[in-house]
């Protein structure tokens, strides 16, 4: 059984994994859960209660062994191994992210695609832009891979529908716009414009 | 007071504003719970839960007048009007969101700083990118303002420490290291690396 079975504690253990890697680029051995918490946004006692599903590990005082615990946390998460990303949009924002890639994820851009076949051949980081009908010669098929939607605003619902038509279950949205897939599809966003208006309600609530 | 006082509540009615702004500018007059529910990512239940907070509004049947409703969430959100973003970082992830701006938001970037000088003077979209140390100059400082962290991985914090020195209040880093803010500041994030992380995780569980 999986014991880190809410969204709340995979999204905390995924931010403690990201600290934990940095402190052993770093090379930090041993880590406090005070350590962790205030870049992971939570609280020491949180980190131990967290932590404790690790059984050995948690003991008050002496810390947490970096390495051993990247390597449990990754294999707890299901991320020892990262899936291929396959990135639908070769404009200003699928550009950015084939070039720069994912900072401190682990997670490689293995294609780009674009519907727009003015787009298809240029370059975009070392890849090669290629038209989404290519999409069905992907050895595999998409079902393994995590598909990227970053395309022009109002056309990432086409841009969904093409990834789930091609085998895709798991996509990241990075479009602003209402999208919907069907119920074996996991869909996730990162919503700016969403958290701006969180900060904003913050803000307004300060006064 | 405000009854919208959750942050889940406060996130669906951000999303039932985006999605009520489209309908609005495709010229639809009235939608239906089942409309707003499936591009939000809910339910219709939980849309009529949501939207009862309105009174008059949510009479089942009847449909939500879309216009009214849109004015109605922002009041409560406190975005009727949004504050001007300040973007530190004018590296690829900076200036896209400078030359593109941010999709579906109502947010406008009002100027790009960055720490290095080999950046600054450049064009940022229609924007040119100063200096940090030119934040001190900004009218009325940076408390009413949002700022956001785009900067080269591994500064981030910098960035953020830069921000609070100025009187920055809020802010939105989408960079994915950890960073710390003082408690009086809303720090929230766009974890495009956690989001995948937990795309994984839940592609590992369909097996």
């Amino acid at each position: 059984m999986n014991p880190a079975n809410s969204e709340a504690v995979l999204r905390r253990l995924s931010h403690y994994a990201r600290c934990l890697g940095l402190a052993v680029a770093d090379g930090i051995d041993t880590v406090t859960s005070e350590y962790l918490a205030g870049p992971c946004g939570t609280t020491s006692a949180s980190v131990r209660k967290d932590l404790s599903i690790f059984g050995e590990f948690g003991k008050r005082g002496s810390g947490y062994p970096a390495r051993d615990l990247l390597r449990e946390i990754r294999e707890v998460l299901g991320i020892t191994e990262t899936p291929p990303l396959v990135l639908i949009g070769a404009g200003r924002v699928g550009r950015a992210i084939a070039e720069g890639g994912i900072p401190g994820g682990g997670y490689t851009v293995e294609a780009v695609f674009d519907t727009d076949r003015e787009l298809t051949g240029l370059p975009a980081g070392g890849l090669i832009v290629r038209h989404t009908d290519e999409l069905a010669g992907m050895e595999g098929g998409l079902e393994d891979r995590i598909g990227i939607i970053a395309v022009t605003p109002g056309r990432a619902q086409e841009a969904a529908d093409i990834l789930v038509g091609f085998g895709c279950r798991s996509i990241l949205c990075l479009n602003m716009e209402p999208v919907s897939v069907p119920e074996d599809v996991t869909l996730r966003r990162t919503e700016m414009a969403t958290e701006l208006d969180l900060l904003t309600h913050a803000m307004n609530s300060r006064r």
